[in-house]
């Protein structure tokens, strides 16, 4: 049984096609059922049988791997503790029973691998010899004990990109400007770093970067702006949207609108440096708030991550063979040029409700931008493309119907 | 000479590349100059050689073609009445003499087309046998005299991508959600219409569209929405920018922030509806601003529009040659299956300063919706993809590096 959870990646299908992909050549397994809106699935009967569908459609594989979000769709649902409430484990192990399941394998970040963790425990509990097996994913990359995390080369290489395209876009006018661009990632600024991927022989920008490893301090920040104006341009600025102040508040605009709706909005980081800018600097400014596409975009997707992800899936199905259990698998970079990686796994307790920050040492002094480690680490993961294929103009995704056929569950 | 203006496309390059190979073609021509941030080039000796640029670099043409936005830069400028004041038409013109110019084209939308026309009834009152030509580019299509405009179906296709990607990242929830995705168009519902492009077999988002061509009624809007809801868990809604009521106000929240900051803000249509629904039905709701990215993703770009993008620029060095002025060139939609173009011309006093419109029939009646005919129109303008080059995992694009050198103009 495999099943997904978490926040969308552009490479979490691909891991999913690796776990269909692993029994296929298993020995010891012949059918994968996935669970759908993750472990939820199974609390509601709402399961598949995923090795007929490949068997009845033969390009399901390649077509899934390159396919946005979940196939399976997702929740958010936090399992109780067993010794609180054990009902929901029990009906899970009496499923997992009836159809005759060995491992489950679950897709996700850190809450995902809580969910992992409990199952891991209970099974140990009842003396169930299930394997149950977490594969990462998320664009945050803030997973522990693996190099990095599937999701985020592609996510990394949307966003430097993006911040290539958008220069190109602002240096047209020849007058003053300053455009920030407020990009996911409300702990870990991993994704915020990657927007120095852009930089290239002719292009500086992004010429700030800030990240929520960082006390954010206006007054620097404006000063930063202000120095950078006297030279260049058009400066542009890369925030995480979790960027906070000493006291770990927000930056963010509490905003009343003074029409018929009355309620008070919480408008992101980017919003707020937008207004900083309009008070403090009077310079042309617009915030740009990369919208969801920074974690669907199968159109621009790594091959390099894609390749990872679908290698880890099937990783994932040769340790549960081997016995595995209470673990995620892993990447380990054995080396940087050539970039290489190998296959591993580590104990979920160490994985599960942690989370991996940019290390101090790789931003810089002035915690306005970041150092050429980091660099080092994230170009690897954005190399390669994934040809797409196109039907009438649009990219050919899996048929994702049955999802919106889900019976909603609010 | 050529120069570009007004805002960005990804297909504004391909005319350029158009027009050098046009005057590398050419019989009468041996040389293009490039005035640098649109006619501002001229009046401030920012003038390049692009003759010798593409003699120096064998794939500037190729490259040329797939970079977005202005590889010239981009002004806002208006040149004022001649009657009022002469003095830019008077060195505009030395310029020319001075460089031996016998063509000037601009690459613009509607306001570049004032320009052209401005230059035209100059030349014309001076006597002057320079030909002055417009060649459209605006991802808004509003400009008249053509079947559509360079730069429209790249954004189109962009559009119909990004909204068919938010689906799948939208129905991986079981829960009832409303999604409100805002793009670009204040006064022409084009590229908004084009979201309908995205619907396939498995998919109908978007649900709702709503353009400006149509006053939008906040009572319609919910009723609509709310009976959606009834039947699917996941309502998208595309939104044009510049949708109004029927006092013609734009749908807009006028926020003021409470915190240090104190300035009223406008908050666009999308952040608007999305407070809509928030106040009026209770469940998840998300507002998405596709940003600048719709006028400027090179690395997703329609191959019909860059071809055509670039046969304009030819086109209108061709023009020229034949003695043309005071005119844009055109394309007329000779077939639609299968879809044929043929190149033309139009005289230019019937183009600047008007603005076409989604006429009325291609909207469905209760104005929620287009029709099948304008499906019809946008479907072959989004049709073939354009490969990308890619260089350390990043689309290779022209190096525009002496924009950023450009002396601030304020």
């Amino acid at each position: 049984m495999v099943a997904q959870s978490g926040g969308p990646t552009v490479a979490i299908n691909a891991s999913l096609a690796g776990v269909i992909s692993g029994v296929t050549k298993s020995g010891q397994y012949d059918t994968v059922y996935g669970s759908i809106n993750g472990i939820l699935g199974i609390l509601h009967d709402n399961i598949m049988n995923l090795s007929e569908l490949v068997k009845k459609q033969p390009d399901a594989l390649s077509t899934l791997t390159h396919t946005p979000a979940m196939y399976l769709g997702s929740c958010r649902f936090k399992l109780p503790d067993f010794l609180d409430d054990d009902s929901a484990y029990i009906y899970i192990f009496q499923q997992f029973e009836a159809l005759n399941i060995k491992a489950f394998f679950y897709i996700g970040g850190n809450d995902s691998m809580d969910t992992v963790l409990k199952l891991s425990n209970y099974a140990k509990k009842i003396g169930s010899d299930i394997r149950i097996i977490g594969i990462p994913k998320t664009i945050d990359n803030d997973l522990m004990e693996t190099d990095h995390t599937p999701g985020f080369g592609s996510a990394a290489k949307y966003i430097a990109s993006s911040i290539l395209e958008i220069a190109h876009d602002t240096f047209i006018y020849a007058v003053k400007s300053v455009t920030i661009v407020e990009i996911m990632g409300r702990d870990a600024g991993w994704l915020t770093a990657a927007s120095a991927l852009a930089r290239n022989e002719y292009s500086t920008a992004p010429h700030l970067i800030y990240l929520p490893e960082v006390a954010f301090d206006k007054d620097a920040f404006l000063r930063d702006v202000k120095e950078l104006l006297e030279t260049t341009n058009n400066v542009i600025v890369a925030i995480s949207e979790g960027i906070h102040d000493a006291d770990g508040n927000y930056i963010s605009a509490s905003e009343s609108s003074t029409d018929t709706f009355g309620h008070s909005q919480l408008s992101g980081a980017g919003k707020c440096l937008e207004y900083m800018i309009k008070e403090n600097i009077h310079v042309k400014v617009r915030s740009v708030e990369v919208n969801v596409l920074q974690r669907c975009a199968s159109h621009l997707s790594s091959k390099t991550d894609l390749d990872e992800s679908f290698l880890l899936g099937e990783k994932a199905v040769a340790c549960a063979e081997e016995g595995l259990t209470a673990s995620m698998v892993t990447l380990k970079r054995t080396s940087n040029t050539p970039y290489q990686v190998s296959y591993g796994h580590a104990r979920i307790e160490s994985i599960a409700n942690e989370a991996k920050s940019v290390p101090t040492e790789w931003i810089s002094e002035a915690g306005n931008d970041i150092r050429e480690p980091l660099l080092d680490y994230l170009r690897p993961l954005i190399q390669g493309e994934v040809p797409v294929t196109y039907k009438n103009g649009l990219p050919m995704y899996m048929n994702v119907s049955h999802l919106s056929n889900s019976k909603p569950l609010n």
